[in-house]
């Protein structure tokens, strides 16, 4: 075994996009997390047979790739902009509706998170629960160190989003280490609510947002384990799939 | 009653001085903590008969106020600085050693926040562990809303000053309500912490820190419940005692 391979990998933990500054990227693994709903989207499309998402920050670059044969999907404040094909519902994604299509898409936090760290990182990944088995076994084999972005709320925590980097957290600790005090609270927190993640989010300031839009079937999916095993990651600026 | 009591009052939690610009604090009460060590040897000055801390950002501007008859208290990275009188450790203010003197102090977190909200919060309030319960008390009677500011280490997340807010998150749940994530998150972690403190604190960044420094003595002291019963109050700039 190399000397690189006992070296015990680190995870940290962002929490936020507004913190993201204090972090030191280079050289390490980036997963980026936006459970409700970016991510979930993305892993969901790209498992239905999307060729790719490239994501966009404003909504007028997502929409001018419309004349160069790409699905436009765009989402502000929780809802579909009215003139894009699609909206941020990874219910949408399913039955490969779009198979061997390409998509823009723009949202309000995840894509920004992506844009932020693309350049800097080693990998890219993106998260979600609906693949999240995949996702660990894949950074199993990885050799660098990891930090989770958690897209969180127009740049507050989010519940979802450091819920799940504590999933990863705590389902990892045999491959990586951790003295990151984010990390450990949200290991701690998902060690003691895994049973029990719908009730406890249920509280979330996120998903009352969505309830009062009525999509609890999307709640609902984004919150279940594994659906898929793909893992997301980030090439030459688009998100392709990869079998884990 | 009056409609105003009727109200049921919010908390929201901050969990870093660096997120601070996305809280309004306008007519809210504000609750400043800084487990390790600021705010817990600020109560435990106020306790042994301090007359008033003036918190300072800057080493220069503390050091000057020796002249004006102040003790000075100056920490930097966990640290004492060398030509002040005293550091950061709660230890060193017990014993009525200060009775009636006025302390200008200057740490690396927690002064910095206190100066960031004095100008625009109703109260800002002191917190700590070794008096949670007479915060506690104290809160139960104010009618406004709470933010707890948490005062981190270096703009990050830290475990023992997110937990305390989930301490106060937790025994104010029949007074308060929330709909805030970070509050939420803090609160479900505390409670299933809660009689395991010192050995979850254990593996935080900044125990750890604090224990290359050979201060376990002082881990210990910030961890413990109600060893007082007053509360520290910022008043015209400076932090004071009130019994709750």
């Amino acid at each position: 075994m190399s000397q690189t391979k006992n070296k015990m990998k680190r995870i940290e933990t962002c929490l936020s996009p507004e913190l993201l500054h204090l972090y030191n990227l280079q050289g390490k693994n980036v997963l980026i997390v936006d459970i409700f709903r970016a991510t979930t989207s993305m892993i969901s499309a790209l498992a239905n047979g999307v060729i790719s998402i490239r994501p966009f920050r404003s909504l007028e670059e997502c929409e001018a790739m419309k004349h160069e044969g790409f699905i436009i999907a765009g989402e502000r404040d929780g809802k579909k902009v009215e003139s894009f094909d699609l909206g941020n519902s990874p219910l949408s994604y399913l039955n490969h509706t779009f198979s061997n299509r390409k998509i823009a898409m723009t949202t309000t936090n995840g894509t920004l998170a992506i844009d932020a760290v693309k350049a800097i990182a080693n990998k890219v990944l993106i998260g979600a629960f609906i693949n999240l088995n995949a996702t660990i076994e894949y950074l199993k084999n990885q050799e660098e160190d990891l930090v989770i972005l958690c897209a969180g709320w127009k740049g507050k925590f989010n519940l979802e989003d450091s819920l799940y980097a504590g999933a990863i957290a705590y389902f990892l600790s045999k491959d990586y280490t951790t003295d990151c005090d984010g990390t450990l609270a949200m290991k701690s927190l998902y060690q003691f609510n895994q049973n029990n993640i719908k009730a406890f989010l249920a509280n979330a300031s996120h998903t009352k947002r969505l309830q009062n839009q009525n999509i609890e079937a999307d709640i609902d999916f984004c919150l279940s384990y594994d659906i898929f095993d793909v893992i997301g990651l980030v090439k030459d600026g688009e998100i392709i799939a990869q079998q884990s």
